[in-house]
């Protein structure tokens, strides 16, 4: 079943222990979209500059996915500038230009209004609300956030959750989030403000899904490498909603292997720079992938 | 089947954001056998002081575990002061007092010798290669260290890792011990050392078990509160040789079965202070854990 997505679209340049890249496509929406395009038929609600090409674009038609939604306004396409030391669990933004994003404003399809699963990536949470208010048909709607929404426009941000089954965030997010150090009173913080389902990412720890009196917990994928973290949250929210949207079950255990699909895809988002992985991984690495999660958490009772 | 443990046994001081216990039975020695004193049969190797009163004895004997082992020096029993604050993950050290740790040498009873499972806690490295050593029988030998016998004593380490089959690290000592950040390629490292078995803890995260061509990734255990971490290392390896012990079963599946019973005794740990809740945990309620553990991991294909 057909799955939007309304985020970021961007040229990103980034350096790591690995190398460097510059000017390549990235952004939120972007890594959700190629990932989801792996399970299902993604529509996606963004905007790009004059600087954006007919070569950018095939990356997502190649794929079907609908870019409808990928509105070119006048200017230059969103830029970020980061890097990576250390243990890769964090970037160092080095510049952010927004550009045409700074004026976003989402503008949903007619066709897209019946979607039944969407994501809302990590953008203002009013931009965020004024989506999800579009799609009263949606059984299953996601959103991401960061600290500097819940810092600086937490009601905003609040109002959005009441209106959504699922919030992706990273572990210092949903802290920051709840007020709650520990990991399992923060989940059911959060809970209570709206979303059914918390899903805390933990970076190379893994990931772990709360739902109405269960929890779930998938490690990270052990890589001899680790060569660009970026996108990595986006490309896992793409294989979670992406196995939702494709099996059109909700329910706790598939639930479960969205998590896993989710994890198996990050974990090869950053065996690369930027989308070079996902762009030539195939199903069948994937469906690999998934058995070896199998097999690292697997013990006989 | 009989486990024999060298290592510290001490009086502890802990602070922590759920209150505070003066000078408790603690000490690696005491966490690892009233641990796996649930499981098998134990004899202790270490040494207190003349304050080391029939009260302390009692812990042990009332278990059923050996203390012929547990040598009375002329002198204080070796004592720790520490604080835990924020994520809870690592103690402040506030105060450390040898006492007679400081010249502790351990003597092993002639009826220890047959031992066929063993664990050298952290202590000097080349006391524990002289335990190794008096246990010509042993079946699955396993150690710990930590940043200081890294730093100080690093051949002598190595010397002892050549001779055991499982080290049991948390993450930074791993990656201190191999130079790697990467956890897989440190786990790696550690295997090429001499321990066929690396055993990485890594705090509220859980534990990898890294074997030949082989690892498995546990959770932590999620709980509202934890109360006190001291310990939660040597209780994980209590549970984890103790169940290995029991079983007298070294195949993966089974070391994978450990690693999730280290995993439930050091979540029942954590819940008190020093051996409180450790003290007071049933055989069902340890059961009852581990069958959560399965529910908090498994996912279906």
């Amino acid at each position: 079943m057909s799955l939007l997505v309304v985020g970021s679209v961007a040229f990103d340049s980034v350096q790591s222990p690995a190398g460097r890249a510059d000017e390549i496509l990235g952004g939120a929406a972007t890594y959700f979209s190629i990932t989801a395009s792996q399970f299902t038929s993604v529509k996606v609600v963004a905007v790009v500059g004059e600087d954006f090409g007919e070569e950018q674009m095939r990356v997502f038609t190649e794929r079907g996915i609908d870019i409808e939604g990928l509105e070119r306004a006048p200017g230059k396409t969103f830029r970020w500038h980061g890097a990576y030391a250390g243990d890769m669990n964090e970037a160092q933004t080095l510049e952010t230009q927004l550009n045409v994003f700074e004026r976003f404003s989402p503008k949903v399809p007619a066709h897209y209004l019946d979607c039944e699963y969407a994501f809302l990536a990590n953008i203002d949470p009013v931009l965020q609300l004024h989506v999800r208010r579009q799609l009263p048909k949606a059984r299953l709607v996601g959103c991401d956030s960061m600290n500097y929404w819940i810092n600086g426009k937490l009601e905003d941000l609040k109002k959005t959750l009441s209106t959504v089954d699922v919030l992706v965030v990273n572990d210092a997010e949903a802290r920051m989030l709840s007020g709650q150090q520990n990991l399992k009173l923060a989940a059911a913080a959060i809970r209570a403000l709206g979303p059914r389902i918390a899903v805390i990412k933990r970076g190379e720890y893994g990931v772990g899904l709360f739902t109405n009196g269960s929890s779930f917990f998938a490690p990270g994928y052990p890589l001899d490498e680790v060569r660009d973290p970026t996108g990595a949250g986006d490309t896992f929210a793409g294989g979670f909603m992406g196995h939702v949207a494709r099996t059109g079950d909700t329910s706790e255990a598939n639930l479960r292997r969205a998590v896993v699909y989710g994890s198996v895809m990050a974990s090869f988002a950053v065996e690369d720079f930027g989308l070079a992985r996902l762009l030539r991984v195939s199903r069948q690495e994937i469906e690999g992938r998934f058995q070896e999660f199998k097999r690292l958490t697997h013990f006989d009772v």
